[in-house]
């Protein structure tokens, strides 16, 4: 049997793919994380929705497979891509032990690129995705990705950058950021994407260093190029016009 | 007046999202590099095309905001997500002449995340992206981003990795990454993302320097944890199982 990992997008119905919403409609169970679930079940009357809390990452996904083995037509949903930090690599390494249930993934628009969208085009050139959370990677390994990735002027894209336990993450990876670019270094943020309560800010790296963010906020800092443009965050692809 | 700028996705026209496709439907004018316009016009029958060759981008986003300018509504569409290597960061930087247009993005799903679900996941941890292009990049600072990536253990995704011109520099990318990680970290290439030709292979770092690819190829170097799962490259979110 086919399980399908699907990416939602940022959160809205529409910037849904034709073809994930067409997956999602042939599926009998769709499982996902109660509030990414939450974000499709009116648009997904009369199928069996199957959520839990965000720790039980396994079981979840344990039980997706389950289900398909025994012949279920299942989707496991994620928000934005399910590739990117989302549940793809876990299925893919749960299903090993069946030999009757086969993976497909289902592209979704990722938060790099529709937070990027709101704030401008601040990944127009070569970037770097880190995430800050240190729940299943050793912040050491964060603090040197963040070093190289400033040293070698990405653009970088930060994912949870923060969450009640670590409120000062931000704040340490912007102090690294700082050894290698200029504290004016054109930065920004995007919290609740695609979501009524959108918003979005540009500021200086300095001043992203003392700012705090919610968990659903995705920050972008800029290389040494980006530059903002009538209130856009914008860095150039080096096109001499 | 507003101007869109719009990704279309990787290839297939259900891959765009909702959004995107109403907003090429309220569209008078589409703009693009004509492999791109095509993908779309027979969904989209009525509209003016307007397609120039791949060197024009500065004209053809010249013509864009001009029309946009005169009260026409306009939208400039890229293959993937318009914000990546896409035509999102020109036409803000060319907008600043004309005071009576508007830009709005909308996000696509880009070739890192669509290629990603046809491999697997490789994409599951941090990440850097790099176009291989020196067009508008000096080739050293694309040679410290790759050696600053791979001594980081990114997941490395390559846009851009061949041309005529440019047959050996996949070659010289993967020697940088050869200096610090393994000749067997599992890597992988899709070629003509979600059209009739795709084609994915999985391959080692040493197989993968040897390897001639197309201009329409994007490639994924691996991190030290990624491995091979049933034909798909898998790289691991960390999940104790």
């Amino acid at each position: 049997m086919k399980l399908f990992v699907v990416g939602l997008g940022p959160g809205g119905i529409d910037q849904i793919s034709k073809k994930a919403m067409k997956v999602l409609q042939e599926s009998e169970i769709i499982i996902g994380y109660i509030v990414y679930v939450d974000l499709i079940r009116d648009a997904l009357k009369g199928k069996t929705f199957y959520s839990t809390p965000m720790t039980q990452e396994i079981e979840r996904c344990r039980a997706a497979i389950e289900l398909a083995s025994k012949g279920k037509k299942v989707s496991v949903v994620c928000s934005g891509d399910a590739g990117v930090y989302g549940m793809a690599g876990l299925i893919y390494e749960l299903v090993q032990d069946y030999d009757n249930v086969e993976v497909e993934v289902v592209s979704g628009i990722t938060a790099a690129c529709s937070g990027a969208a709101v704030l401008g085009a601040p990944l127009t050139h070569d970037f770097a995705v880190i995430s800050l959370s240190d729940l299943l990677t050793p912040w050491d390994l964060i603090e040197t990705r963040l070093e190289c990735a400033s040293k070698a002027d990405f653009v970088i894209c930060l994912y949870n950058p923060s969450s009640r336990k670590r409120h000062d993450y931000l704040q340490k990876a912007c102090d690294i950021v700082l050894k290698h670019r200029s504290p004016k270094t054109v930065c920004g943020y995007v919290q609740n994407i695609d979501r009524e309560s959108e918003s979005a800010v540009i500021l200086t790296l300095q001043q992203l260093r003392d700012t705090n963010v919610n968990m659903y906020t995705t920050v972008y800092i800029g290389n040494s190029q980006t530059k903002e443009i009538q209130g856009k965050m914008v860095t150039p692809r080096g096109y001499s016009i």
